[in-house]
């Protein structure tokens, strides 16, 4: 291997020079011909923070930044966990703690069991204490800090809790009034009630407005009659309803008259305290899932189940006798259910990472020349574009997700809107993210990753997140249409735009020169106006395929539907440049000059990443080739940049070290027979 | 919904009016108010036939070209497997027979079991006759066809076969000489010698040169010892070896005198007939894993273990004396595991997008007209975008797997060098299309994907199809390392090239016209033209990268890994223009006109999509900006063409009904209570 005296000049050779600095032979024995006397020298583990460079920020700050609020409450979460056997993997870890994370070779009905008897534990801890019944924003950000330190643990839990505490209990709450607080909520937070969600069903999943479940009102007994007319029509993927959920919200077509006052939501038990499933009603179990079996997915059957007519939850009900937008408006608080996942799928993606990256700072493959060391993973340039590139997008979207919490936390009627098209934005962009995430870090892995004590293939556990609460690209079709209409509605009235953030498109459109520097794309000016300019772009090319499909002759849904390609590209614009502008905002208001640096250089990376991903900006030419072409030679660069900081970086992700897994310590210690032997 | 009296001319017209065709309201009554004495009318399943449009060819035909030979053969292993309970689901499916498709619901020990017991039926019924003892192209192709047909039940089975058959067994054949062959040949073929493939260590997988387990020659006893001098060396995720194998291959490195000889490979007994572990041997389990639970991976310790100085397989051992080129000679006729992986992951594709698309022409989801039908699925353009593509890849890699097996029959010393770069390439390419395709046909299917009885969400079962048999990227690099040497020698020699089909840059550069007509774009020459553009333009781009880090004092192999990301593009055009030479070959030997329109159109939506999707065409500037814009249009247009075909061709896939999925039938009644309740 060549080595410089002075850095040269070009990035390039910067670049090559900065690897050839990693990958200097470290003083390691040369092999010797083996003998009975003298036992080869084998491969030691060293770990990774021998050959780490000391971070170059503060990682704890850091923390604080990504996690965003309550790192006290996380932390505590975390020790709850960590004090409970139940929780416990046989595998030791640093300091002989073991690591926390199911036994995924048990059996589904024995996975729901151990589900069932960790949460009761964390009940009885106080974990869940006013997640029903507290009040006020910081409440409320304080539940997300800790369903998400809950989450680490396996997402089986995060879902088995979401169902509980959100879809029911939230339901009870935000669809309910006075009558259904005082019996069911206190009862629920307690979980003395455990609750589940029947909306959907066999035959409409993301249509809830097809749903076929009827209820009739019997006005001599002032009962409530539920009905599954058919079997399309039964209550499908019910969290909690296969065995353990005593109530259930049901959603149904009410009927009075015989007329039809479309869907409403209805209380029942279904399930008395011996634990039967009650009369009038049948249950039966949705089956082995690719993942997330300990969630008891069940499905519903009603037969003239009849419920009194104060089940019926009121608050809203008033406004459902029409309209769409109105139906929108009753399902709005339960938008909290694609916050969970959006903010969970970035603290997925943060343990993957943390153990992968870790994993290629102690693993080493292949000498570069003959009889040298062989060479750490992440000093392979490939290594590195395959891994780092994830970690400065997760950290981007950590800042997203805070943004989009608090911006939840603030709803107002008139703020249904915009929480709906984030949320429904971040939650696509955000579980595929994830999902390719822990494929990426599966492989960089190795055989490795294959191993569920690993944790980093879990993609069977989350591949559920890119279609429930919302198939992704059913939502990024309604992010795109919600865009359209404000654009629309603009250009009728001839006012400026004002909402989601499209005030951009007021302005001059930026121009973007034909040969920039590498210093000029690696300028927020720049990236932020490339950025603007893609989103502005193809809402008018939207606007224009749209217009031109209804000229002839199509209705505009039909319009919409055959202009899906842009408005894809349009829902990814859309959430690229707002996350752009979270990562961008907390750079700029970093007080700290080293923080700055390097929430500077992960800025960097997450907008030339995804410049470099997305064929649309040399589709339709935002940028030019040359352009691209020094893109791509800057994000070279800056891997060789975050390379020396990778190990800071995902220490900054605050992953306790019992959350993580064997591959991220020493794996040769945990692999060695006299840890393994039976 | 507009509808029209004349096709329209423009495509995407064209387009619009083909999809409303099938947009159209079908005779389905609209909603009544639903009263208890009239029931509302509910969701009805109709089967996809009962939509579609006639085959627009011969199917069976079809059929036959895709499988490529030994149909007989592959419907004979479909029905043995049929015939056998030990391989029903508790599903019946058409016609009251059972589904095909293991429980994933019993642990991995239960899944072991169920998996040895299926072989052991398989060998009683005669399915293994020959495989280690036949001779001839004709055998090898058959054994081929009956692994690929017994590998549609799941991946464990396939797996568990190979490392027995081929890893094993056929090291003993072709890595052994008469001796072994004579003791064990015969009786690995009739299972009485189960046999297992030492090879991958803890810390050295890939780099094979770099295991650590020693082996030395003790001159007065006439026998080697066989050492794990650490725990890095010991034996990793070694297939038969946790529970059921008797007999192992060693690869260990040879030490005579204190001399390093290199990887050398040793059969030993590592079991006896009792099924203990034999003396001065360790053996654990590897453990859970994310798929792939039915082989039972193990790893394996040896202490002072000696076996006979006949136990070394030595028809190759003569020449591994020395150089990189011989092990890979050594190697070689191991290829075929790489072969079996890429044939494997076209029908596990084939398995699932027929589900897929059987799915959605029955399934509908929201209404494009207030209290209209709902679409099917399979009408929203979106979805068959989603499908269609990835349709027409399977299909044009049936063909390419079809050339590589056939490139591995009439394998010689001179071909040894392209057998191994087409199978990397391959196995890599079809590897990821066929984790992509799982996925998408996962998502696709909404929740219904996770059920693992609806076989399309079986990711986890096939993920290490992209790490074993040498990790993809890696494969990646190596096939442009070879093409680049090739390229090289030919200038060098300065004489035209003359390997791996590279020839054709021994013509003048292909010039494309900037303003393509639709017409022009579907056109083989074209399609031909820019995929050899692509690949000599990479092929010279990497030389010229290479050389530069050269030139600046680099070593070649480090030169090489910085050039990693044109590499990469390089092994992807290389692999896709082989891909599209095989389909174009099948569409013009094809005798049938409708064949060889339905070919076409799978050809063109093969190379356009790839043309689509590969955003080095508009990088490098191998195609303008409106060619780009040209080739989408035509992928639109495609896609409504192939829609009506669509069922027809995923028929010609050959899959008995009984090895897709509930999801592929009547899903309604398969989930009615009298068919689930419990």
């Amino acid at each position: 291997m060549a080595s410089r005296s002075r850095p040269p000049a070009d990035p390039a050779s910067r670049r090559a020079s900065a690897i050839a600095r990693h990958l200097r032979p470290r003083p390691t024995p040369t092999p010797l011909p083996w003998s009975p006397l003298e036992p080869l020298p084998c491969l030691q583990y060293s770990p990774p923070e021998s050959s780490a460079k000391a971070a170059a920020f503060d990682v704890a700050e850091m923390r604080r930044l990504m996690d965003g609020h309550d790192v006290e409450a996380r932390d505590w979460a975390y020790g709850v966990i960590a004090e409970s056997p139940l929780f416990w993997s046989p595998t030791r870890g640093p300091g002989g703690r073991p690591f926390l994370v199911p036994d995924y070779n048990q059996s589904m009905e024995q996975q729901r069991e151990m589900i069932l008897r960790r949460i009761v534990y964390l009940v009885g801890r106080g974990v869940f204490n006013g997640w029903l019944t507290g009040v006020g924003k910081e409440a409320e950000m304080r539940r997300f800090a800790l369903l998400e330190s809950i989450g680490l643990f396996d997402h089986s839990i995060n879902v088995k809790i979401g169902v509980h505490f959100f879809l029911w209990g939230l339901s009870i709450r935000f669809l309910g009034t006075k009558r259904h607080h005082e019996k069911w909520l206190k009862d629920s937070e307690d979980y003395l009630v455990k609750g589940c969600f029947a909306m959907t069903e066999l035959g409409h999943g993301s249509n809830v407005r097809g749903i076929e479940t009827v209820a009739t009102y019997d006005s001599t007994t002032g009962e409530f009659i539920i009905n599954t007319p058919c079997e399309s029509a039964q209550k499908y993927w019910i969290g909690g309803a296969a065995k353990h959920a005593m109530h259930t919200v049901i959603f149904a077509q009410l009927y009075m008259e015989g007329k039809n006052q479309g869907v409403h939501a209805f209380v029942a038990q279904i399930r008395n305290t011996d634990g039967n499933v009650c009369a009038n009603i049948r249950i039966a179990d949705c089956g082995h899932k690719i993942g997330l079996n300990g969630v008891d997915n069940g499905r519903i059957w009603f037969d003239n189940l009849r419920v009194p007519r104060e089940n019926l939850l009121n608050s809203v009900s008033d406004v459902l006798l029409d309209g769409r937008y109105r139906f929108a408006a009753f399902l709005a608080p339960l938008t909290i259910g694609r916050v969970n996942i959006l903010t969970n799928a970035v603290y997925t993606s943060k343990v993957a990472l943390a153990i992968a990256i870790r994993y290629s700072l102690t693993r080493r493959a292949f000498s570069i020349t003959n009889d040298g060391p062989e060479v750490l993973l992440l000093d392979y340039p490939s290594h590195q574009r395959r891994l780092l590139p994830l970690v400065a997008k997760t950290c981007a979207m950590s800042f997203a997700a805070n943004h989009m919490k608090r911006m939840y936390v603030q709803r107002t009627p008139e703020l249904n809107k915009a929480i709906h098209v984030y949320s429904s934005a971040f939650k696509a962009t955000f579980t595929w993210h994830n999902m390719r995430t822990l494929q990426e870090c599966r492989e960089a892995c190795g055989g490795q990753g294959i191993k569920t004590e690993n944790r980093v293939g879990m993609q069977g556990d989350y591949d559920v997140q890119s279609t429930f609460e919302g198939d992704n690209h059913v939502l990024m079709q309604q992010v795109s249409k919600s865009l359209l209409a404000e654009y629309i509605a603009a250009l009728k009235r001839n006012k400026p735009l004002r909402a989601f953030g499209l005030e951009h498109m007021n302005n001059p459109c930026p121009s973007i020169p034909d040969n920039l520097s590498s210093s000029a794309v690696r300028g927020s000016q720049f990236q932020m106006d490339v950025f603007y300019l893609r989103e502005r772009d193809l809402l008018s090319r939207l606007a224009k395929e749209v217009s031109k499909y209804q000229g002839r002759g199509e209705s505009k849904e039909y319009a919409a539907i055959l202009s899906y390609q842009v408005a894809e590209e349009l829902g990814k614009a859309f959430a690229e440049r707002v996350t752009l502008q979270t990562i961008l905002e907390a750079e700029m208001t970093a007080l700290d000059g080293q923080l700055k640096d390097i929430l500077g250089l992960l800025r960097c990376m997450y907008a030339l990443i995804s410049i470099e991903e997305d064929s649309s900006f040399l589709r339709y030419g935002y940028l030019s080739p040359s352009n691209a072409a020094t893109v791509r030679k800057e994000v070279e660069n800056l891997l060789s940049e975050l390379r020396p900081q990778a190990l800071a970086i995902v220490d900054s992700f605050g992953i306790p070290p019992a959350f993580l897994s064997p591959l991220a310590f020493d794996w040769i210690a945990t692999n060695s027979w006299s840890s393994v032997q039976q």
